[in-house]
C-alpha cells in the first residue's frame, strides 16, 4: 500500500521528501506490477520503498551519491524488506545510468546540477509512454525543468503541480496548522 | 493504479474532488485488495471509482442524496467497468448505512449537515483498525470534524492536512500556477 | 511606514506576527492618524509597534498578560522610540478593556481562551465603522470567530483571508521556498 | 490608506493586481510622502491608484502598453481623484523611461518580455536605496528575475516571497475557502 508514515522511516540527517509528495509522486508515476523504475537522487530511499511496495513483480534501480544516505538506503530496505526488489547503486547520477536495463517510470528526487543530462540518459532508457516524476524544491529547478521540456515538445508531454500541505499539530485543546515547505511536482509522459 | 485524470471522468455540474486530493484520500484510506468502503456523499462517484480500482476482491458502496449525482456515478461506473464491484445508494446518509455490511474504510466528502449522526453510524459498521477519511471544504465542516474526534478519543485518533494544489497552465512560452481550492483531510483510525 | 523586517525586533522566545501578516493586518484596520487602537494579545509588541507608526497623532493600548512578553513590548517600544504613543497593559483581557477610552480599532493576536468575552468587551469601545482585525493560527479560533460573527450579524461584518507566506532562501546558486506557518486573518467593521 | 477593496476599482476585463498582493507590494516598496514611483505594465491602475494615496507630496508615472489598460487607469484617477499626482505613458517599457526623472522606487506589475531591459532602463533612474518590487505570476518571470538579481549581486540585495490567499466566501451556513493565484513578490533593493 502506498502512503509510509514518515516516522516509520530512519532518516538521519538527510532530507526525506514527505509523506503526501511522496503519495502524489508514486501515483504520477503509474506503476504497473512488473515495472522497472529509477530512483535518481534517492535520499533516505523513501520513494524508493514506496515504489518497490507497488512493483511486486517488477525492480527499482535506487541511485545516490552520497554515502550517508546509501548507507540509509540500505537500512530502510532491510527495515521493510524489500532488498530484492531493489538494486541500490553508490554513484552521482547520471553515472550509471547507461549500463541499466530499460525502465518504465523514472523518479527524480535530487539531480544536483545535472538535470539536464540526467533527462537525457533516461530518456535512452525510458520505454515510450513512460513517466518521468521530478521533485523540485528550487525555483532554479523547476525552471530548468520547464526549459528542458518545452526544448523536448516533440518527445515529452509535461504537467506541473505545486503542492503544500500544512499539518495540524494537536496541542492540548488546539490544532494549529504547521506548513511544510511547497514542492514543485512535474510528470512528464514520453510521446 | 491510482490517480485518474480529472478529464476522464463525466462530470455535468456536479462538484468533483480533484486528482490530488483523490490520491491522498485514497492513500489514507490503507485500501487492502478485499476491503469494503463506504463512499458517504459520492458526488461523481470519482472516490468510488478510485477506491473501487483498489480493491479487486472487495465492495464500494456509494451513497448519494441528488438524483444528478446518482445518474453521474451510475455512468461513471459504466464508463470506468467497475459496475460489479459497486452498489449505489440513492439515499442522504445516514440513511441507508444501518444495513450495509461491516466496512474497513468510509470516505467521506460530503455530509449535508449530519456529519456527527454520519460518523456515529459508520463507527458501528467499522472493523478496528479501520479508517474514516473526511474531505472538509467550509471551516464548519473541519471545526465540527474536530470536535467530534476529539470527544471521541476512546475510539479514534485523528491527523489532518490542508492540502493546498497549485497547477500550472500553458500559456504560449510561459507556465502560469493556477490555484485550486484547499481542502483539510481528515484521517481518524479507530482503535 | 508599514513593513519593519522581522530582524528588528527584539523577539527572545515570544512567538511574533511575521511581516507579510502584519502589512496585511495593519491595512485592515484602516487606520487613521489620529486613531485609538487597542492590540490584545501583544506578544512581542510587534503589531504594536506597527500601529503607532501608523497613528502619529493617536495612541495604541497593548494588552498582554504574560511577564516576559510584556518587557519585550516595552524593549521594543524605546527601541522603536514610540513609548509616548502606547501605553502598556499588564492584564489577561478582558480584563483591563473596560476602563480603556473608546478606539476606532482592535487588533487581536492572542485571545487565550477568552475570545468572545474579548469581543464582548472591545464592542462597548469601539466606534460605528471600527474594525477589528483578528489572527487566528488555531482551527479552533477561526471556527469560534466565525461562530461569534455570525451570530452578531446585526453588529459586524467580516471578511476572512487565509495567507500563507513562502519564503525563498538564497543558497549558494539556488533559491529554495521555506514555508511559513497559515495564518486566518478575521475583519470584522462594526456597522 | 492603503489596502482599497477590489470592488472599488474599475476593472474591465484587465487582469487586476489583488488587495493582499498590493498591499504587501506597497509595503515593500517603502515610499515616502514625496517619493517619486514608476509603475511599470499599470495595467488596471490599482497599483498606481495605492502608490499614489501613500506619496501626497510625490508622483507616480504609469506605463502601460495597452490602449484598454491605459483607459482604464485614467477612468480610475479621476474616480479616486489622484490625477495631479499620476502621470500615464501609453508605451511599452523600457520606452519611455529615459525621459522620466530619477526615481526613488518601481513597481513591476507586467514586463512583457522586456524584464532585464526594463530593470536596466531604471537602474539607471533609481535613486540609491531605493526599490524595485516586481510582481511575478509565471514561473518564467521569476526565474529571469533570480537570474537578473543573482547577475547583478553588487547593485541589488533581493528577497522573494510567494504570496497565496484563499477567501472566504459565505454561503448560507458555511465558509468556504476560495483560493487565489499565487504569486511571487521580489523586493529588490539599490546598494
Amino acid at each position: 500500500m502506498l502512503g509510509i508514515s514518515d516516522e516509520e522511516f530512519l532518516r538521519g540527517d538527510v532530507p526525506m521528501t514527505k509523506r503526501e509528495v511522496r503519495i502524489v509522486t508514486i501515483a504520477n508515476a503509474q506503476l504497473a506490477e512488473d515495472a522497472v523504475v529509477y530512483d535518481i537522487g534517492a535520499g533516505t530511499g523513501s520513494l524508493t520503498i514506496e515504489a518497490a511496495a507497488q512493483v511486486p513483480h517488477g525492480h527499482v534501480y535506487a541511485i545516490e551519491r552520497k554515502d550517508e544516505a546509501v548507507k540509509l538506503i540500505r537500512a530502510n530496505l532491510a527495515h521493510f524488506g524489500v532488498e530484492e526488489r531493489v538494486t541500490v547503486l553508490a554513484k552521482e547520477a547520471p553515472d550509471g545510468i547507461e549500463k541499466l536495463p530499460p525502465c518504465d517510470a523514472v523518479l527524480i528526487g535530487g539531480s544536483g546540477s545535472h538535470l539536464a543530462d540526467i533527462i537525457d540518459a533516461v530518456t535512452k532508457k525510458l520505454h515510450d509512454g513512460g513517466r518521468i516524476v521530478l521533485n523540485c524544491i528550487t525555483l532554479q529547478t523547476i525552471a530548468e525543468a520547464l526549459t528542458y521540456f518545452r526544448a523536448h515538445a516533440k518527445t515529452y508531454d509535461y504537467e506541473v503541480v505545486q503542492l503544500q500541505v500544512n499539518r495540524l499539530r494537536q496541542l492540548g485543546p488546539y490544532d494549529m496548522a504547521k506548513a511544510e515547505n511547497p514542492i514543485y511536482i512535474v510528470t512528464a509522459k514520453k510521446k
